[in-house]
């Protein structure tokens, strides 16, 4: 990743990979009027991967993805996705409200059975109005466009204030292929995502790539232990978390294997991915951490985007556990609202986490300012420490001194406006 | 515990147990110019049980005090507790500002050296302005009452808005023995009290029993583990959590040896604990699951307490981890305060918490009114839920259906004064 990676995040990300269709159209799911079912087809049979929430109260429609994903090479050339009700916690008929809404899409679209993936996401508890699903999965048939990506974007928001998109081209073995995703997220955002396993953030990203489905899968896998698994809004995972990642094969590369082919090596046991694996591995992870990134910029009420870092711990693994509970910290959270460094918050809550840690080797940065070296206090210009609080922005680096574990997290702050949009919203 | 404990929460609970005295004076410590240094002192040599945060970022006065009770059979005759500043994080002239603390106690109170135990509570990494300090001590030395116990409790206060106490009294072998209690906290609140460890919640309780110091130690560990350890506000745990016990023996009772006398068992080992050695233990246990609930009700910014009960866990520990992660879920939380009966940020909670469950089994309460029965949403009275919200106490109980295992966790909503008190909070 030698390589700087340039992520374009302009809308229409997903219909800018060739191949691939989209629609946004309103069907009354959402009480606003607006948008509210999102559908992206590919002309083709894909390759798919996914990652699913490790929640174990799973949605519907997890439940249903993840059923047609476990059959052999499955071959999915459409995702159908409302808004504005989750189908979590809707017994038996939410089961075949979302089977039903697969067999929507492949009946609109003229598609064979089990080829259809179905997302959810809204609130919990209410049983779907099926009529309105229809009607919306029909119109969106008929609004499909090779241009529809901003819209289907916009359709699958919640309480999101801006859709997230991302886009990106990488050429392999002298083909150039393109990698789309969008994805919706803003608050229950502490994704815990599991290959085959359990996923409100939800994502599509989509590949004219031509990947093997285990390579595609182990991939993604990587690219979300990186990104999606390392943002919080509120440290709510939620039962419908779902990523979603379809490789069409139409740009004609020759097909990645994973470690077999390209040099690719296995990142987990610390050796670098390289070759033309390695690059569209890179590439899809910068898409990743971009949607993700961008998640977390729009948590509910959030006026700025945090970066924890966390370096010199024993191992990566202990690094992530302390910048997680820095990032899920209030007191941290409502501090950085505020515009005040108040520090001891944030080594209050790594001293709480369970590390190992020595209090004497601890130092702190905010931005540029150094607030804390060896555990003990510096004498800071306050003046600096408050602007690097200032900016869209704001990065807190912890070194615990230890070791060579490090792990970035990325969260918002808590503002008034989050507990406006969590009591307000009611059921 | 067949008998209904009385606990008596009126002002003063501290000096109504007799050989006590107390007082709460104003230092200049905090801002407002409000009492800010509290003294309690026994007539004589008591023993002592303490637990302590088990942050690792420990504050300067939770070292001295594990330090000091380290050491064999330790006499302790007072304590001397500041608010407005924590010494904490204040490296090793912080350590100093604690011993002279203590030192300044001794001497104000003509009591021999380590006999005074400190405690501080307030802004973290600012040192402590000893002047200030020592003409406090010097102050409530003077100012020491057998009624001070009620001017303590206020001087104790950080940002509660009412002070916490707690009285009991209980019969053993026909001696009447009391115990009295006194407690902070507000924010920073999600005590892990550990033996001789580490804890901004402070408690201070006292007594004439006569108890052995292991005993002592035993009972108090065992009264925190349901009570203190159970509640939370916001899920950050202080640096500097302090709970103490110093038990007289004035009252003259035979003296309590623990599981050797009156019939005491290892309530670890699932055993009741009996006879006066287990009353006196439920007499404690009273008073500290009384403070801990007062210390939740006034939670920063709460406008209620919240009772969450889980039930039919494989493991008690299982209920407990589930119970905690529903109390310390922002989304139930802010709906709560909205007043919204959204049981799926509920059931989302418990899902996320990894303990075992099954969705199928899964039965859920609010109030009286039941809202899932074996995963399923019932059709509910609308209002009568909401009802459930509006009183002073709010209880959730959640049945995994599973097995015997069961904990209470206690919690406040989340409001928007939460945000305003601790983003306008600055250092």
């Amino acid at each position: 990743m030698s390589e700087q990676l340039q992520v374009d995040t302009s809308p229409g990300a997903i219909t800018r990979v060739p191949g691939f269709r989209a629609a946004g159209v309103a069907c009354g799911l959402k009480t606003s009027g607006a948008a509210d079912l999102a559908l992206v087809v590919c002309d083709r049979p894909a390759a798919a991967a996914a990652m699913f929430t490790r929640n174990a109260f799973k949605a519907a429609p997890v439940v249903y993805d993840q059923a047609l994903l476990s059959r052999a090479e499955a071959a999915i050339q459409a995702v159908v996705i409302n808004a504005g009700n989750a189908n979590a916690c809707t017994g038996a008929q939410g089961l075949q409200a979302a089977e039903r809404m697969a067999q929507l899409g492949e009946a609109a679209l003229g598609l064979p059975p089990e080829s259809v993936l179905v997302m959810s996401t809204g609130v919990i508890g209410q049983q779907l109005p099926m009529e309105r699903v229809a009607a919306g999965i029909s119109a969106a048939a008929g609004a499909l466009s090779a241009t529809g990506g901003a819209a289907a974007a916009r359709a699958i928001m919640t309480t999101d204030l801006v859709p997230k998109e991302a886009f990106i081209q990488v050429k392999l073995g002298g083909v150039m292929v393109c990698i789309g995703g969008m994805a919706k997220g803003s608050g229950m955002i502490h994704p815990s995502l599991a290959p085959a396993r359990h996923a409100t953030m939800l994502a599509v990203l989509v590949t004219d790539a031509a990947v093997a489905p285990g390579a595609l899968q182990a991939a993604l896998a990587r690219a979300t232990r990186v990104s999606f698994n390392r943002i919080t809004v509120d440290g709510d995972t939620s039962t419908n978390d779902t990523l979603l990642l379809l490789a069409s094969g139409a740009a004609g590369n020759a097909r990645l294997e994973g470690r077999r082919n390209g040099g690719g090596e296995d990142r987990r046991r610390g050796d670098r991915v390289t070759g033309d694996f390695g690059r569209f591995e890179a590439a899809l992870t910068a898409v990743c951490v971009s949607l993700a990134r961008q998640i977390a910029r729009d948590g509910e009420g959030a006026t700025r985007l945090v970066e924890i870092s966390l370096r010199g711990a024993v191992s990566p693994a202990q690094a992530e556990r302390a910048a997680r509970t820095v990032a899920t910290s209030p007191l941290v959270k409502t501090a950085i609202f505020g515009g005040d460094p108040n520090w001891g918050r944030v080594l209050a809550a790594v001293g709480r986490s369970g590390v190992r840690l020595e209090p004497g080797r601890v130092s702190l940065w905010l931005g540029d300012v150094q607030l804390v070296a060896g555990g003990e206090p510096l004498a800071f210009d306050i003046r600096a420490a408050r602007a690097a609080l200032q900016g869209p922005e704001v990065r807190l680096l912890v070194d615990l001194g230890l070791g060579r574990g490090q792990a970035t997290v990325w969260t918002c702050d808590l503002s008034y406006k989050y507990v406006e949009i969590n009591a307000e919203y009611h059921t």
